[in-house]
């Protein structure tokens, strides 16, 4: 079954022709078979106009926390009142996740992925993190596995009340990782004041390292320190957040093959400054936006919105911002050859725009402009 | 035809009983006919439940220009380059307005009342103000005055190229006045740098308040200026902008009835500071949130979105920027005995959201929660 979507105003492919006006693309199966000039496009078996609109790869949205029960509506009432955001926050979450049976995390998980999917979101990460058990950890990771793209194990989100940090690392680096790595493919570590320290992140990593995960980094959200510097160091993918950065810190992304991954919707619901984009991108680090979806500290799940707040306020441009929302998300996931992207060979996850430019998603702030999205080729809106 | 709306998680009414749970609410033709406890809810023609989901009344939108032609995408991508805004842009689409036939003009404001309504969006004030000609603001108008609540005439919007000030004062408050103010419940006047000054601004004023009409002010967006204290002093019903305020003008708003309309998605779109929304409320001046749709400063109809600014970088809590979206915004058009408020007796605008809290607004950025929206009696969605 083939698909040939015309009438393509502006198409950014985040390939070798970055924008094309009057374009066509064509999904074979679950892939991209053609990109290039509408007037050029070969025939296939079904045909859209999408008249006129903008099309972009499907948002690829590399950090969430969707693994979770419970509700923290009032906590965050609180804090629009005046309470500061902690990371102690997680253990009300972590107690409701563990009460939850697995049919109920598995309907919050599928309606927070339908949710986004009907936003554009056709990629995405989750991460365990609410468990903080063996059992609690794998059941997370094991029921993500079924849902989503990719999969991060997050043992190392809290200390759990009642244990010793001491062994609490221990546990996360033995037992629980022997358990859930098979389940997963990357590994990540909250590293703040109020959850794990430079020495423990740096057991956890060094642990996963060791087991074949990719590494992921929770790093300078709340405070200076030592995130950003661990993750390079030690390779990863993507550090996180990255709000308060030191001049040696953005150099070190800038020479390095780790993203600095922004979240700034979670920086605007925690009362945080906004991240310094623009030194990032200026010094030449690669800049991934994700949404951080979770009920504590950043509980939406549109990219469009933080890619209006990355323009608007965090000083990127629109062709900056969309391209942190899509082929950086992939690159902070090691997926950019596969989606992110709109070439020949690349998963067909396409979303269109309801508007004649990707410039709309920050002109228009808060406007619905999700018109259709294909995902793995299949129209799921 | 009634409809008996039950399952009600939250109620927000904007009257007696402020908000409610476990509500129910009746509509009998184009009012509300009952608001009470779901228990005693009376029978109904036709029943819906909403599952626990809230409800609002319908937002008001009190400041919109919707009468306009042309596109002004390149002007906001430079502005996010770094180009200043300035009151000149409006120039661009007086040109396009005055070049669109009347099909065209009304295609546009059907389209974008239609975008606004499908957010929740039931009552809706739009501008005059691109034409800038007698017949072209006599045009403007009437258009308008065929699609949305409430039209305000703004022919003081720009000195259109080409005319002296006081040539065009003088015609806008002679001939154009006189051609205009059958069609309109409203006047109003930009009263800024590189716009109107406070003369010209006053005599605009004082010659539509001799025609009866009600009086409405754009003053203080780009910098510190007389139009709170004029507005204040003329009575008008809203002055609208307020990013520069004095301590004085805080002061006169306080102990006033005029309202203070901020438009924060505007602020943002044009790189202004916010406005200082607590220390007029604070003070006690009464706050209207509205969009400022238009095709320069300000290209969204999301209620949502400002709402969700509002409470997040404003520091309004949910409740006050509800209100400020609803009660608000009809006060600053006389209205708030009808519409902005569900108590009996009100025009049946209601706003079911996908979400049990309103909340949920501020805690969820960006994503689509209206849910189903009922416009005097009539569902739209």
């Amino acid at each position: 079954m083939s698909v040939v979507i015309t009438g393509i105003g502006e198409l950014t492919t985040n390939a070798e022709h970055d924008q094309l006006a009057d374009a066509a693309i064509v999904l074979d199966g679950d892939r991209v078979a053609w990109v290039g000039p509408a007037a050029a496009a070969p025939d296939a078996d079904e045909r859209v106009d999408v008249g006129g609109r903008a099309v972009l790869p499907g948002w690829v949205d590399s950090h969430t926390h969707l693994v979770f029960a419970g509700d923290r509506t009032a906590e965050f009432a609180a804090r629009m009142a005046g309470e500061p955001y902690t990371a102690g926050g997680i253990a009300t979450t972590v107690a409701a996740t563990r009460a939850a049976s697995d049919a109920e995390l598995a309907g919050v998980l599928r309606r927070h992925v339908a949710e986004a999917l009907a936003q554009g979101t056709t990629y995405l990460e989750t991460k365990t993190g609410y468990g903080l058990t063996v059992a609690d950890e794998v059941r997370s990771a094991a029921l993500a596995g079924r849902v989503v793209d990719e999969v991060t194990f997050l043992g190392a989100h809290l200390v759990p009340p009642g244990v010793s940090t001491e062994d609490y690392v221990a546990l996360v680096c033995g037992e629980m990782l022997d358990a859930v790595a098979p389940l997963v493919g990357w590994a990540d570590v909250f590293c703040e004041t109020g959850a794990f320290d430079e020495d423990a992140s740096r057991a956890v990593l060094t642990a996963a390292a060791a087991k074949g995960l990719g590494l992921r980094v929770h790093g300078n959200q709340l405070g200076p320190g030592p995130g950003v510097r661990l993750a390079v160091e030690l390779g990863a993918a993507s550090v996180d957040h990255c709000t308060y950065l030191a001049p040696a810190d953005v150099d070190a992304l800038a020479t390095s093959d780790t993203v600095a991954t922004l979240l700034p919707a979670t920086d605007l619901s925690t009362r945080q400054p906004l991240p310094d984009a623009r030194a990032l991108l200026d010094a030449g680090a690669t800049v991934a936006l994700a949404s951080n979806c979770n009920p504590g500290s950043s509980y939406t799940s549109s990219m469009a919105y933080c890619v209006t707040t990355a323009v608007l306020q965090l000083r990127m441009s629109v062709a900056e911002a969309v391209r942190a929302a899509t082929w950086g998300g992939a690159r902070a996931l090691r997926r950019e050859d596969e989606v992110g992207v709109l070439r020949v060979g690349a998963r067909a996850d396409v979303h269109v725009l309801d508007a004649p430019s990707a410039t709309h998603l920050a002109y228009r702030p808060g406007v619905p402009l999700t018109h259709a999205v294909w995902r793995a080729g299949i129209r799921v809106r």
